[in-house]
């Protein structure tokens, strides 16, 4: 089958890969429905995180499955299934803490950008739907497995209150899907801090009252100028940078929360800043799994429709484009057709 | 009168200071009760804060009214009064959302190792007893003015719950108080980190379960036994280093709390490592003024004790003799008598 292998910076190729199959007796084998180009694959994309042997990737998934293990007991073969990019057993202590992200056999999903996956751990992993999904639903319940529940984690860890106000930094897919999450919470008052047109309209869509296109300092004097010099309740932190970690904490008000998500590179703080800006951190790997069952249903009930972060859709043969577009910026997100 | 000056590294002095006087007609003149020293007072006094121009030291305070300036409504002469170690109005957005050591008009109190002080903001800061208290509970009162109060935070921010696991990092006069908060807030087992008998036989009888005498890596190692290779739910860091830091961080389980009041110096945290370990951080000054009506209510029905935590009492003048017994952990806390 055809795969997406990154070779190095700037290097991805759609080329022969091995057909995935039943390795352990917990694993399942799903016929993915979609896959999708994540803004961390573009890390390594961009040489900014190395690449030591060739990287197979794809991390976000959903479809048919097609085998299980003989000790898989909650799926099995014609169920839709959507799982998270983290897999966990759902069953350690971290898992039922909620934290299935820091489960304690933890692996990161990858060769999912191809026409089918093996899943490890599939009882705690996957979630199945009740009924095969209907076809305009698969791009958002293919967000669910990763775009969208780290958005949902983003505003959860910022502790997004019904009628506060959330400040989303970042206005790639992650920080669109926050902005959906924030409102989905009630969150009354909504910054996108974005420069893009397009995105802006998509945030404006998925529920932010306001747009601020200023970064860094001048970015924070605007939001103390919208919130009337005191900072916002929440900030999602979907970057990754110093200047993304230090814009969302200087958005906060003291007493404030800030979930970040973007994986941080180069991120350094200094702890007595910290502690006079006094301001709550909880960050991490999304616990995807802990949100599916909830962001499932949403999307079936068709009260979400978190697909619409998808603008580029193209085969998987042209996935390398699909990187080279949100690369530039001109896709936001990417769906390689599998 | 008599009152505590730094003048460098080890050099401090009693002598002869001003008499405070009303200077704003927010302002309230106190005849102090009892004085007392801080940990925080030991970072300049061992020369790892530096001290530019002498320092009249004191923050933490407690006693009667004397006098009020024209503005003042909420307390009066002949009262007795505690006040935060931060001085605050108590109406600005920070203070209303219990943040009140990030106050639009914040001071830190300051000269409060004398017998009389002004208070500034006297409305925002103080807060009366109904009836003069019995002599006995002065010190607890006294207590209540930052030690307890930033013990509390400390718990508060590392949000223990009643039940859960809470691991209290340094065991200074505000660990001893952090200990004593996690047992009223309910926490099922509180494991005291610390290395001294007395200070562990102290913490015993504030409510810890445990004591681990072990730091650094070994310390998280125990601690991780005692939670069958979890973590805690809540960790208080009440030091400041960078090493208890990371041990306080490396002891809270995924998606765990740390609540950190020691005051960090050279304290630098991994963006990256904090992300991947999942722990949720608060820190800062405490806001003491929003837990101190139900503290001061605490000690004056006697449900609690925090004024054992003072184990040496000397007069004002001899405060040199209590920097010393305190620096060289001769004495976990000292009251000067003014």
């Amino acid at each position: 089958m055809l795969g997406t292998v990154l070779y190095g910076p700037g290097d991805i190729r759609c080329e022969e890969v091995e057909e995935p199959k039943i390795l352990a007796p917990t694993d399942a084998l799903v016929k993915l429905s979609a896959s999708c180009i994540c803004g961390s694959d573009l890390w390594p994309y961009r040489g900014l995180q190395p690449v030591i042997e060739p990287m197979h990737m794809g991390h976000e998934y959903c479809g048919v499955v097609v085998e299980v293990g003989s000790a898989v007991r909650t799926v099995k073969p014609g169920q839709f299934v959507v799982g998270s990019f983290c897999i966990s057993d759902n069953t350690c202590p971290h898992c039922l803490f909620g934290f299935q992200s820091s489960c304690e056999q933890r692996e990161f999903m990858s060769r999912a950008q191809a026409p089918y996956a093996r899943v490890p751990l599939a009882d705690g992993t996957l979630v199945a739907t009740p009924d095969l999904p209907a076809d305009d639903l698969i791009p958002s319940l293919l967000a669910a497995s990763d775009v969208l529940g780290t958005g949902w984690y983003a505003a959860d860890a910022a502790r997004v209150q019904p009628g506060s106000t959330a400040v989303v930094v970042g206005d790639g897919a992650v920080g669109l899907m926050g902005v959906l999450a924030a409102r989905h919470m009630g969150a009354e008052r909504i910054v996108a801090m974005s420069r893009h047109k397009a995105r802006q309209d998509l945030a404006l869509e998925f529920g932010a009252t306001d747009i601020v296109s200023e970064r860094g300092t001048a970015g924070v004097a605007r939001i103390r100028e919208l919130t009337g010099g005191v900072g916002a309740e929440s900030v999602l932190e979907c970057v990754g940078t110093q200047e993304s970690m230090e814009q969302a904490i200087n958005c906060a008000r003291p007493g404030g929360s800030i979930g970040f998500v973007g994986v941080p590179h180069g991120v350094q703080l200094d702890g007595q800043g910290l502690f006079f800006a006094q301001k709550s951190l909880l960050g991490g790997p999304a616990p995807v799994r802990r949100f599916l069952p909830h962001l499932m249903a949403l999307v079936l009930e068709r009260k979400i429709n978190p697909g619409k972060v998808f603008d580029l859709t193209l085969p998987l043969a042209d996935v390398a484009e699909g990187y080279r577009a949100m690369d530039g910026r001109r896709a936001i997100k990417t769906l390689p057709r599998v």
